[in-house]
């Protein structure tokens, strides 16, 4: 028991457990994975490498990895995903891994997910042919690296909130995703919100409490 | 006739006007004021000060001025302020005229509002006693200089999606609201998102963007 | 003579000779603007303040002064207009300073402009409707503060270089305009070359060399 | 003889000498700690890789090894640890190596210690649970990542100083423990003071300072 | 009643209240002084300007004002100054207003202080002729500006507590006392610990902890 | 089919399309290498590893490998290099990978390419040396890391436009190209522009639309 | 007597004393001026404004004002100015109070000095129309503020040490002189050391302490 | 031939031609070196591998490696080390790479050395005993990292230039030499110049070109 585990709050909420795997041995994750699901409530760990996942699936054989994402999942309840729908984009295939987790941290909190990827703002007609798929959308959650100029653009397309997540996803004075995010903090567009480089679990988090409180 | 005004949005989404006042002289935002006014919606002006006021109330007498927003006003329509309530929160009494710029303009935008201000963590009882008020909250914003520690806090007290303001206020290492401001992107509860330094105005959008979508 | 004016570039090139006048007292100004004058050729001034212009109309009164581009300038020869057009373009009107530094430099370099003001991303549809201008241009200056995003998106819309200016519009996180100089630096579109923030005039003067090259 | 040691310090104060071990081969820190034992006072090698720790039980077997807090220390004097206690904190799991080094320091150097681990501010109750705890410490030391929140809270609980650590626990705009380091900087509660990044040992030190002068 | 005074603290710590004056009109100050100097506690308000002292002597006539320090204070205890000592050093002349902002608060915090100034690295006999008032402090505050490298020197001199104090003095690359803070972040002394720069009332503060706690 | 192919506008600019390989595995490499190669246009993929080049020309066997410019290239049409010349320049050595990438992307966009390598500042005669190469160029790409200065020298010797590269060559305050990079942004010459540190392809790519525009 | 002076230093090396009068009100000033003018040596106070020197002048009346350089200074002795000559250069005519501060102060300090002014290495023909001068220089300070680039261009020319100065000459990314210090840190001539932005006086004295050790 | 060798240089100085390893292939270095080598001078290669050195005896068997500074020499002229002496110091253990970069560098420049290591400022007693060999020098390196306040105790002690050396030795907040370099641009001695991060060669060059100019 070297981490006091905070049943709590997912429990008040129905929301999944959540491990993030990152600094942790494949043995930690697995075992607070496993006591997690014991529990009996649904269950995520994030930044979950494939060794991760090979230590847990031997004591939780029911889980699932989402590889893009890097999650492995445990369904238990039969939570309805009736929240939403989520539009979760992307600029560049580079930055697909944050979309993912964003896409899949959003299915299991219950909420529909419409991916729209690859529409960076140098090639408009790709995202200005996804018009209506965004119209629809309860929230928009927007994963761009580089300049981070993706949010701007959707911002002025949409009626509904923009969270937006840069991505470490460049070089050189791309500094990590550090131009992305202060791009991001300044946007234009009024209705944007900004969380963490590369936290697509946060973008998704944030969204998921929009919906349901 | 040197701004193109984009009354687009505003229409479309039934929201007031926006007229950012920084860095105009009081003449322009009396004039754009004015022929907003004469369209007939609502209307708002941040950062405004008093000169700008001064020559805005010449011009359109039935606006209002909100002294520690530093917002113009004008109510035209009979908009229902029937969404929400968002909870505004600020740390200290320096952080007020931010927290005010973003309940303002929740108002204007349709979105009820309950102030909890001069509640930082450093004396944990006085945002203790507010619990009622933040569980009933469908969002809550949250203005913190200095070390930003607020929206942390509270992002653990709540349920529902937390928006982050850091604001200028601190010296030294504060460095004009980096400090608050790379400490709310980094919070440890997963409902938060952040907005650019001391921006309470789009706090306040992104709130009522989450009400309304 | 406290500076060594070097005619040999100018003369050379049968461009102005150009006078910066930030940091130089208003008679300082003056004196040089006038020697210059005296050699027969055009001359500018830039970063001109109103003292400078009135100090120098005392000395020379064939100038005209620019105010918006804060330029001070003498046409003397018959140097033709012929190169472009360069399209200058502006996200915001707080940008427009800029704009017209590059507008009104390029003139005197002899290159005709085509000005598509205020037209930033968050409102697409006033960029797009510029799409006929930007396509008969030979380059694109684009000035924008904030994010910074506007580059991105013209470079997608033309097969011409863009030289993009970063604008110290903005407040918080825009950091003077590091935050949109940094962006444009990044853009995902590969024809964007970038100058320092608010340097309009360098912006107009790479433009210039590009079309008489 | 490489190093000049500096048996002054120690000898006067009745303290363990202190070899820093990042940097230094095992053969170095071996012989090191072998030549400082042989002096007769207690010593404490930090930063000891498992390499270094296989190297020193070589030539000193009477010596130990603190896995978490990466410490090889040998006691050999008499010295009673009736100082104190200090409360030693930790936010989350992944900051326990840098908690653990304080702890294991402030015990070589004569003073008692309570761990509180796992108690970061999204998730109050833990903290408040420790609150008799708390008032017993004579010094407080917190050491957390991220957004570095813990030292403000504990702060306004105490009545004591809180020696704060910022550790590199995070990602993204967590820079390494830089986003840490400036908000504890930046705490509005008056009696904290800081250490460098992830500087367990630092904040011992200082604990111990203060009890003993 | 703008602000909520947490009377909880002081009383119970039997320490003055503290009002921070910067960014507060004199009128506010003066208020919210004589509504604590009401309660019949000490208090005390740092970062005050003539002006606001003009306005609290006005309303708090027993009031008085240390030029220097830049602090309005008012003794109706008769709390004892038996703590201590601690010695106050600064390395320059222009360093003075921070120590005095620690040196006066730590007397109203009931330390008995020593001043130990203008005793800068590059003159070392100024600081080494200071040896005996070194050795005797309990706790060592040493505020210094530039490359901020006296805390390191002094730590090597005395077996107490060190609280170092960056201040904003220098030019250039100083960058307003960030150079100076990070130099004492990285002190190769190890009993140094570091507070905000400029905050000498921080430093005086956790000093008074430590004696008291 | 992952990504979106954006045909659009390399037909419709007759430039062939363009692989980024960085963060792409081999395969991927090659499957949209293939892929394009097909539609019976140029291709080039820059950032390409050894590993890439390996499983490009199982599929792609026309292809060709440039090593030190680190791209694979495939010439389909008869496209004219008639464009230019450009000048390529290198200040050192370990600047030559980022001048190829420049040079060898020129060529595929047809332009002819005049290759001026070694020769930094501190040592002007080499540069002197080549004044005739320089002044026979419609456009310069000057590449260079440590302080950057070669833009600036080159600036003053040409009527062209230079396009400045700021390479991550050299150490400690270098910052990975951050230091050249704001040295060419600041450059005294007027006829400067400046492109992300290492992005030779984006100098080059610039270069072609001036002249092809 | 607020400041401790150290007549050791001065006397001990036949130096003037030196009073660094920013941030000194010009009664301290004159004050200190006043005592060390009164002890017999040569005295100088560097960035003394106006102000200061109507002072020091009623105090004073045989000292001497350079304003360029902002230097206040007083011969009592006859010290021979045999060392040198030092040759001190500066980019533009803004970088030439900074040129100034260092040319005055080396000559107080006993050094002949050559001053070379404006020029700029995008005009080389200036520079090199001095090539004899900087040839029979047994040191080189080189001031310049933007790109910084000219050290290393002069370092090449010349086999003596260069001490570069950056200045705060430039806008935007500049950074009030970072540029030009980082320049100036990773010159690729290997004959040159940085002293602070702005300090004329720092270089000034290195240079002498050189030419007289 | 993919270097252009400078020979004027060193010819004209009669110095050894340097070979700067980094980023050079083993191979690279030995032919440079055997190239150099073969003109009869003196040569050598600094930052250079085992691997490198392993290369260079095959092609150079008479050249020496100096393990600790990471140098490769080759007398070959009797050129006299009668120059100096100038004394190399650094503050700890881990700047010892360094410290003998610059003081091997120093004796094939021609300049006699004089070590004294370890003797950082936290026991100055070390630095202390150590006064008459500082005495000597007719120039000082001081090598430091973390805070770097070597220099400015040792620029109190001498009357000699002293140049500083800033090492990326370090952790946390010391941001791999930065903060120890910018300490040494701010240091309050005036007699301190300064290199870049870990450049123990430019120290030696820098001290060599004073004494022989
Ligand atoms: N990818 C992620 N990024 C940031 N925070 C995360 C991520 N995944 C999980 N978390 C947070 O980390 C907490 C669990 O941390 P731990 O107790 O260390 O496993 C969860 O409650 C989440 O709030
Ligand atoms: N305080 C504020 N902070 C950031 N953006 C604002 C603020 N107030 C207004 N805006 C934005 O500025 C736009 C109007 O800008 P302008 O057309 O320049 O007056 C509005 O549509 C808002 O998106
Ligand atoms: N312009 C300057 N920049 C940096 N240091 C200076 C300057 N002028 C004087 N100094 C230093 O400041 C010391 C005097 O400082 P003070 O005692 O405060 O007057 C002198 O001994 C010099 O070392
Ligand atoms: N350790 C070093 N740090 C900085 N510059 C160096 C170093 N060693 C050699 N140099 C410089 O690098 C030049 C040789 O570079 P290269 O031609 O790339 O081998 C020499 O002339 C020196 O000026
Ligand atoms: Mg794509
Ligand atoms: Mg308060
Ligand atoms: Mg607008
Ligand atoms: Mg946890
Ligand atoms: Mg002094
Ligand atoms: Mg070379
Ligand atoms: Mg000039
Ligand atoms: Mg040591």
């Amino acid at each position: 028991g070297f981490a006091k585990i905070d049943h709590h709050r997912s429990l008040r909420l129905g929301l999944p457990e959540v491990i993030y795997a990152a600094g942790k041995t494949p043995e930690q994750v697995a075992e607070i994975f496993a006591r997690m699901a014991h529990a009996g409530g649904d269950v995520i760990a994030t930044r979950a490498s494939i060794a991760a996942w090979d230590a847990v699936k031997q004591m939780v054989p029911q889980a699932e990895y989402h590889t893009d994402a890097r999650i492995i999942g445990l369904r238990q309840t039969d939570a309805l995903a009736d929240a939403g729908p989520v539009a979760v984009l992307c600029a560049g295939t580079s930055d697909i891994p944050v979309a993912e987790e964003a896409a899949v941290t959003a299915t299991y909190l219950g909420v529909k997910v419409e991916r729209v990827y690859d529409v960076g703002v140098a090639g408009l007609h790709r995202l200005l042919a996804q018009r209506e798929t965004l119209k629809e959308a309860r929230a928009v959650i927007v994963c761009a690296g580089m300049e981070g100029a993706l949010p701007s653009v959707v911002g002025g397309l949409v009626a509904a909130p923009v969270i937006a997540v840069p991505t470490s996803v460049g070089y050189g004075a791309a500094f990590g995703g550090l131009t992305a995010l202060l791009g991001m903090l300044n946007s234009c567009a009024p209705n944007v919100a900004v969380v963490n480089i590369d936290n697509g679990f946060g973008a998704a988090y944030v969204a998921a409490m929009m919906l349901r409180s």
